[in-house]
């Protein structure tokens, strides 16, 4: 931790007092030690910080736990880890006056290295049958690949895609905007459990917080920032996981969204973000992976090396010459016709429907008949 | 008719003769009248044409109706135009060497008139019940501005577009790779009759022409052409819808695509037209009409100017300073607080909390009560 436990303390004493994103704490920090600022904080004094900003930390003075209490966050699994640490994922710098002052983590997994190939599937609460199988789908190719899936844990898109993430064996961290031992919702407690177990939970607020309005969406630039991408699957025109993929824009991380049926509400934010934010259109969790790593992308065990192209099917048929095209084309479906009737139909000259009818016949097409030449079966 | 009688009954004698599309004969017929060139074929004079062309025009020779048999169609309410004629649409002349000779009309509405605001919306024959109902929805709406919808009459989502502009009691044009006498598929003779009472049926082959497989891909060049842009609403990967967008985006015509589900094979070529040729992807009738007309769009009959506007809607939350939108966040839902508790869990000086719950009370959303202060209800 930067500076040694003293300002990890001080970093994560600070998260109780000052909200995140906080511009005032953010450009103190720059100058000062974390130890210097609380100790001035807690003292009351002036001339450190503007008196606006140093008022509203002295605020929740009250509810600041002792040192040792924070301490013993660390026996119940919580770990801190401020910028600079080996944890720390580096791509926070991209927040710049609004990147954490410390996160508050739980779970087994390395957020650092997690997210050094990591996707951000996020979306709507009311997510549709649709919307929570295409999740679910997408991020089980994703984690299959390597990619850790980060969300907020909230119901429905994100849900699906932490459970497609788990389920395929992969890492997937949610970003809560409460504490990390304060579940929200609780009805996601057994979800966060497995979700330590297999990855990590993250929080800028201090264990004990709880949601508000507000916080959510400054948590959402944190899901935009530690992620290579942002995917928004479903999301009505004033979801949340707009405000989410506003941040990936902005941080120009690659944005891209699922699209979905006209009729749905809960697709129209992605129609948004795909004709009016230039995000990328995509349909499969290989196109996903192409637009994040298409150099690193590595197969699925157990599957070869590209991701399963969307290859469209090549018929024989294709690969005829014009006029043998236009002859077969012309052929009826059922009986036989003489040449010259084949010509007829197909408007070209007999010689050349001669000469198209052999080529035909030797790949397979047609056949002589009593009539002439029929349509061969299958 | 360019040259009058004797030039048009050669152009639909040569229609018997050359399948759409010939270069050839369209080079012919930019130097030479059409009459000549029907002489010439006839009597089999060698120096007009290449000889190879000569003779897959005189292949069909025993095709060829009588001059009276030809002119006996006009009774049945079969005409035909040629370039040049005031109902000929002039922007056909975008196809160049591909333009049509003729066009075989039946119907009671104006060909070019129609086509001056006109969009095409073509789609899969295996359309979903989505395809379907889009298609119908987006063509009525369409219609009701005073767009001609033109399709190709087939099964899916032609049909639906199609009987939405009719029932709309909008103008609809049936592109068709078979005769106007000749409707295909049989099951929609009733819907064609409509089509010819309300609209306008048109095709290059002659009366009595069935489809073919490359009929229906020379066919959809004209659809493209007609329509001051194309809309596809579900196409699978190998639709011949995929095909007109193609002849649409190569002629610099507006292209549309309606999303789907990524789930649905029917959308997967129309989020190919937006992701991979640029489509502009819609989800609106008032989407299309934007793209095609933005000045020149007539409101629905009843209602008003513009189209319906995605409007986002705006909560008076929305508009709150930051300082009391976070003070709002930081109320609890139930009972009542003291400023210096609401202000610890804001994170905000006590003081300007007690400015913005003066501020919040005004506006309505916050109360006095025997704690301090609530949210308000309703």
């Amino acid at each position: 931790m930067t500076g040694g436990g003293g300002e990890a303390y001080a970093r994560a004493a600070l998260s109780y007092l000052a909200e995140p994103a906080d511009r005032a704490l953010s450009q103190l920090l720059q100058a000062r030690g974390a130890a210097e600022v609380l100790d001035a904080v807690k003292a009351g004094r002036p001339g450190l910080a503007p008196r606006a900003a140093m008022e509203r930390w002295r605020t929740r003075l009250p509810l600041l736990p002792a040192q040792s209490e924070i301490a013993a966050l660390a026996d119940s699994g919580i770990r801190i880890v401020c910028p600079g640490d080996p944890e720390w994922p580096g791509q926070l710098a991209d927040l710049g006056d609004e990147q954490p002052y410390v996160l508050w983590l739980r779970g087994n997994a390395d957020l650092r290295f997690c997210c050094l190939r990591s996707v951000a599937i996020v979306g709507s609460r009311a997510a549709t049958a649709y919307g929570s199988y295409v999740a679910a789908e997408f991020a089980a190719s994703a984690a299959a690949r390597g990619l850790a899936v980060v969300s907020g844990g909230a119901f429905g898109v994100d849900a699906a895609a932490h459970r497609g993430a788990l389920g395929a064996g992969g890492a997937t961290i949610a970003v809560l905007a409460s504490g990390v031992d304060t579940p929200y919702p609780v009805a996601h407690t057994e979800l966060f459990e497995a979700i330590a177990a297999q990855g990590v939970i993250v929080s800028e607020w201090p264990p004990g917080a709880h949601v508000t309005r507000l916080r959510f969406l400054i948590r959402n630039r944190v899901i935009a920032a530690l992620a290579t991408g942002t995917l928004v699957v479903e999301a009505g025109q004033r979801s949340g996981a707009l405000n989410t993929a506003r941040h990936a824009r902005d941080l120009q991380r690659s944005l891209m969204a699922v699209p979905g049926p006209v009729t749905s509400d809960q697709s129209a934010g992605c129609h948004q973000v795909i004709r009016d934010w230039a995000g990328t259109l995509v349909t499969s969790a290989a196109d996903v992976i192409e637009q994040l790593s298409p150099l690193t992308a590595v197969p699925p065990a157990g599957q070869a090396a590209s991701p399963e192209p969307a290859a469209r099917p090549v018929l024989p048929r294709d690969q005829l010459d014009p006029d043998s095209a236009r002859v077969l084309d012309a052929m009826p479906r059922r009986g036989g016709l003489g040449t010259v009737r084949v010509a007829e139909r197909a408007g070209l000259a007999p010689v050349t429907v001669a000469g198209c009818l052999g080529r035909l016949a030797t790949a397979g097409f047609v056949e002589r008949c009593e009539d002439g030449w029929r349509l061969r079966r299958g």
